[in-house]
């Protein structure tokens, strides 16, 4: 998987910062954005927005990545682009538990009776549905700073798919180098050292200096 | 597939009469229906919802109806409940062009390979990635009448995916049962005349009865 | 202000509980849907919805109610439909402070100006430039169960302006009484013991016996 | 008025280009993006977005710009910043009625006891409610372009409120600034040559020059 910041708004912390400080009439907007972040009126973080390019994720990934609803998504077409044979992703326990043979085999011959059933004239959007999930795919996906930080809550946590952390990981990089105020408190619940999971993971997040002297 | 209407907003033609009548201050809230739909005020028509179990939906179908995203979705979930061999999904068209056989072949292998694969200790969540995206799911959907109405705008149309195509019109009827009013103009735009699309599939929808009087 | 309780999904919990449920298989949806609030997973709180019809609102209150997004509005109209001299919201400290008179007479004065200037054709929408923003409203509004939990953790909140505190504790009561376990930690976050705000008010809610046994 | 665009996704045509190139694996980003617009896939046009700044709004127009729910709002609070007397909007047909000097009279006479009140210990957030709707607020407001051509289409008409009209012409211009193709054909749909009113205004706009040649 690839994970390309295509683009983001201008100066983000200074456009979230000034939304922040009209709201009480603050003179010093990186002030008032603290304080908004601090006591949760996130609403201030939706005037800032993300746009990657997400090549290579899995169409399991991408059902979990588009239940996040406030989000933009323009997904290469299945309908109208035809597959790739060697577009298939694998989690790392299928290679782990000694499968990677078995699982490459079906992959292929799913992918060879897909050219075969297309070839014969079935459409493709009707011949795709013998291919496994895990084919992969190719994206753009656009959030502002609010939903970004709700779905790295969710999606950075131990508890999400391998896949997905990784998305939500490399995107919260790439967030965090152009905006560190706004994402340095982002992530799992526990980099804030809360766990609101019933069984938590144990293994929290060792939590970034610079959140050390979070208020 | 099959598709229930579990529960929907009881009176629905009645709440959103009166809805309209209150804009306007109008003392006849069925004729404040009527004109909010003819002039496309349909903000009115989001005070009724509509609630659907939907069983044998496979997870390319799935994949569509998701990207509506003002609506609700509860699906069963692929990490946490095992898949049954039997859950396969084909359009049409494959068994057309003689591949059923062959497409039933490939969806046996992929099905004992994860079984084999969980028993040795792969996770469901992990072991799903082989399984073709035919395969069934059950969820439960919830939508308002506006939303329905733009579901079935660009689901009923012949351009949609047969699967699709299939629910949107079995959804359709469920609800135009219960609420003729606010279900006779929906489905596919040629149901009422005219067809956005650049290349018209020329097959226009028969008015129904109840639309010729349509003001 | 009166609130009346229009309509609301039929069977609520219930409904909610199978939406609980069939992401886990679970056979038991009550079980399931305590899990679901419990745990905070709300998207199958999203499946039922409440339509209130409320009545003497000021336009201040309506500013800050229709802020919330995830909802659906039906409201007056300023402009088709004419203003009435008695439909003014005072808030409590204007008598407190002595200045009842002072409010009426300034009200009066806006009234006879807005009456002049229609009948000499000014347009009832810019004619009501004029009109104190405590002029009252009528609207119809939906939002469904978690949007609902939201919305009377924010505004049953002491911080929370008195009317919109009186708006949502009764919207508050009319919900308990349809779906107790829908509703029965909801309120303001001081109602399940923790407060997010800096300068917490103090004055704690009384948790409801029901939530005695809240595990 | 003032509106100023505060920021915009850099290069915003070639984002929205790439995200409409990417659904059909285009290779002219330009052209795939022509077709999605002409064809109404506006989804991709979503991954653009501008924010602005305006001042001297009135709350009369806030509420009706606050109704359009997929955008995101900071608004200068009336719970925590004093108004000041000078601060009050009024539409012209006011003064071409005769009536500019009781208007003025009118809204001296509240922010005179607006003033009263809030030295004698009422809070702000009540006195207010005597204060005219046409009182001025300043804001930020952030919308994507998908959202802005429906937020022209509806208040760039004749029928939207003049001072809807001014600001949504105003955001306009300063929108196809920055990107014409995304924008030339933006605007109330007479400015494409329909109109979906009941009663049109007959006044149609002149359809500007870059869409002559509009396929």
């Amino acid at each position: 998987m690839t994970v390309e910041l295509m683009a983001c708004t201008p100066d983000p912390e200074r456009i979230c910062g000034e939304a922040a400080a009209i709201c009480t009439h603050s003179g010093n907007p990186e002030k008032a954005l603290r304080a908004a972040i601090r006591s949760g009126h996130e609403s201030v973080l939706e005037h800032a927005s993300y746009t990657f390019r997400i090549t290579g994720l899995s169409r399991v990934a991408l059902a979990q990545l588009t239940r996040h609803r406030l989000a933009s998504f323009s997904v290469q077409s299945q309908r109208y682009v035809p597959l790739k044979p060697e577009s298939q992703h694998y989690p790392d326990s299928i290679q782990k538990h000694g499968f990677s043979r078995k699982a490459a085999r079906l992959s292929r011959a799913a992918m060879d009776l897909y050219a075969e059933m297309t070839e014969a004239g079935v459409p493709m959007e009707d011949a795709r549905y013998l291919i496994p999930q895990g084919v992969e795919t190719e994206l753009i996906l656009t959030m502002n700073v609010r939903e970004l930080r709700h779905f790295f809550r969710l999606r950075c946590c131990e508890r999400a798919q391998e896949e997905m952390q990784n998305l939500a990981d490399t995107m919260l990089e790439l967030c965090r180098n152009t905006a560190p105020l706004l994402f340095r408190d982002a992530g799992a619940p526990c980099v804030l050292g809360t766990c609101p999971e019933a069984h938590p993971c144990g293994s929290y997040h060792v939590n970034p200096p610079s959140l050390r002297d979070h208020p």
